[in-house]
């Protein structure tokens, strides 16, 4: 690696010298320049990030974390940052948590570290005393989907429990009543809550389902494929599907294909997020809208205002969920011509 | 953002005592020490990654560049860096090139300038020189998908040739001869390689296909409806489709789907990559398998030994592809009953 010394040697002049004409300083001949210059150029020398943050104390850097830049729900949401940063010719530096503590934490302390001014984090694990001690640290840290109490003007979420109780409301509204849960393995606050509005549209119903309405699995398709599996397993006569996300709901439709279960005429299916796949399963997905682009660019520039000290600390930042109709709910009546059909271990 | 003179202010001693204490150094009375650990813990100081960088000239920070994390490609790129360094307590920092020379040459100098003492950089836009110059100054940067002349042995990359001649004659041998090309408009060589071998294998049944048999997008499944439906209204008789990825393959399954045209019975379809979503298509996507997740940890490991001045200047790093069989591909006689049928704008 070249260093500012191998500048200075090749140019015959001080360490002090190549950086004050680095430093564009008037107290340099021009003879001087000419040679430090030249060494720069020769030795494809490149002034060093970290002194320049040492010097500053603060980079052009825009940190995001996020449990897993491979799943397409943080995959929109980087691109979001990524998107307003480009705008701001601010750089963007990706870090992934994997919802395990450890992890968090020192993605986290690594993009501090580097002097991030900015920080854009999805941490599920970490508690919020920890989290807070982060956000005083760092005036430019805003969270995403997490609301951190004495901090909301920081906090960027969705209401989860809304979410899923308008999705299980709508197939009520389609005379479903037998309505199975696909969850997540992973220990969010997001899989309570989603399971919450489920939960809340049952009991307006009447209705405490069995734990065995519940299968889980990782929050992916693979995930959503074993699960659903599990479901049709017990032989529960569910009519209708409402999974974590909507990774597990294609791994659901795989699922209910390979079994001869016709979506929707047999079983209605319903995912969250509405990530772009949604559009291309079939049949189409019908989801719940996560606003999570605009919640993304939001909560980007939150961070570099209050990496500037100019936010306002009395504002909130939640955001609803919407329903997004396509093509893999249908009325529950459909059903009844085969639920005394062989090839229906529902 | 706490400092080291925040510490020794507050313990009331030297920065050079307090750099003394957290470098472990004996020169201290235990008191000392004590007044400023007790300074550390109550300020949360963080010593500073940039000053240790500064001091070592290495960080233990492995940065990456690709095109779109967002792309479930590069999704998987990443996840497979990221399973190697967290095996090796390594820290992973992510940057994205969007494939513009501008961007791809800032994402390099970011993660060098932040001192990765590994690089694994997916760079399709700038030139071999350029690059050269990159990697005599990095020891640990490894190209992923690129192979420049003089640094082989620092290149993992893919006959991409290949991937589309073996898929195009699999096509042949199922009877197909007018196969059309759904291609990517990013100028990037992966692009003309894969058209190459497409055109190889339809000069080896001496056709010489017309323009008109290639549309193309953005390499997404978005991009894949689009050229597929452009495709469609050429009416063109194709009774085949190879994609350039499965990004694209699956948006052109959709588009065939809304025209009422049966995958495989009407048209074979073939994509390029075989991320984990072409698993979950219907039909279940048959496609060429791009080994990403064995480049990318070989690509992580090569850096790493770059980095240590341990790499094999002997070694050559090209992978083949393969073929996944699935049910997006079937016999061409099965067309015949539907040429004539006015349901098939092809």
């Amino acid at each position: 690696m070249i260093t500012i010394r191998d500048v200075a040697r090749q140019a015959g002049v001080s360490v002090a010298t190549v950086s004050r004409v680095l430093n564009h300083s008037n107290a340099v001949t021009q003879e001087t320049r000419d040679a430090v210059l030249q060494a720069v150029e020769s030795l494809g020398y490149r002034p060093n990030a970290n002194a320049q943050a040492l010097a500053t104390q603060v980079s052009d850097t825009i940190g995001v974390v996020v449990m897993d830049v491979s799943d397409p729900f943080f995959g929109a949401l980087v691109k979001a940052v990524d998107t307003v940063a480009q705008r701001l010719q601010k750089h963007v530096l990706i870090s992934n948590s994997w919802h395990q503590e450890e992890k968090e934490r020192h993605a986290i302390e690594v993009l501090i570290r580097q002097r991030c001014s900015a920080l854009i984090v999805h941490a599920k694990t970490l508690s919020d005393r920890e989290l807070a001690g982060f956000m005083e640290q760092v005036p430019g840290m805003v969270l995403i989907n997490r609301i951190i109490p004495g901090y909301a003007h920081r906090c960027v979420c969705l209401d989860n429990v809304s979410g899923a109780l308008m999705a299980t409301r709508m197939l009520q509204q389609y005379g479903h009543q037998r309505i199975g849960y696909l969850s997540s393995s992973h220990p969010i606050e997001d899989v309570e809550q989603r399971r919450e509005g489920w939960l809340m549209a049952l009991a307006e119903q009447g209705i405490v389902p069995p734990e065995v309405w519940v299968a889980s699995g990782e929050p992916d398709m693979q995930g959503g494929e074993a699960a659903m599996v599990e479901l049709l397993g017990r032989n529960l006569h569910l009519t209708a599907i409402l999974a974590y996300n909507d990774g597990m709901a294609v791994g659901a439709l795989t699922a209910l294909k390979d079994n001869g279960i016709l979506v929707p005429q047999h079983c209605s299916v319903v995912g969250f997020d509405d990530i772009p796949a949604s559009r291309y399963t079939d049949p189409q997905l019908t989801t719940v809208r996560y606003p999570i682009v605009s919640m993304a660019k939001l909560a980007t520039e939150l961070a570099l205002k209050g990496a500037a000290g100019q936010l306002d600390a009395s504002a909130q930042h939640c955001f609803m969920p919407t329903l997004v109709r396509r093509h893999s709910v249908a009325g529950k009546q459909s059903v009844e011509p085969v639920t005394n059909s062989t090839d229906l271990p529902m």
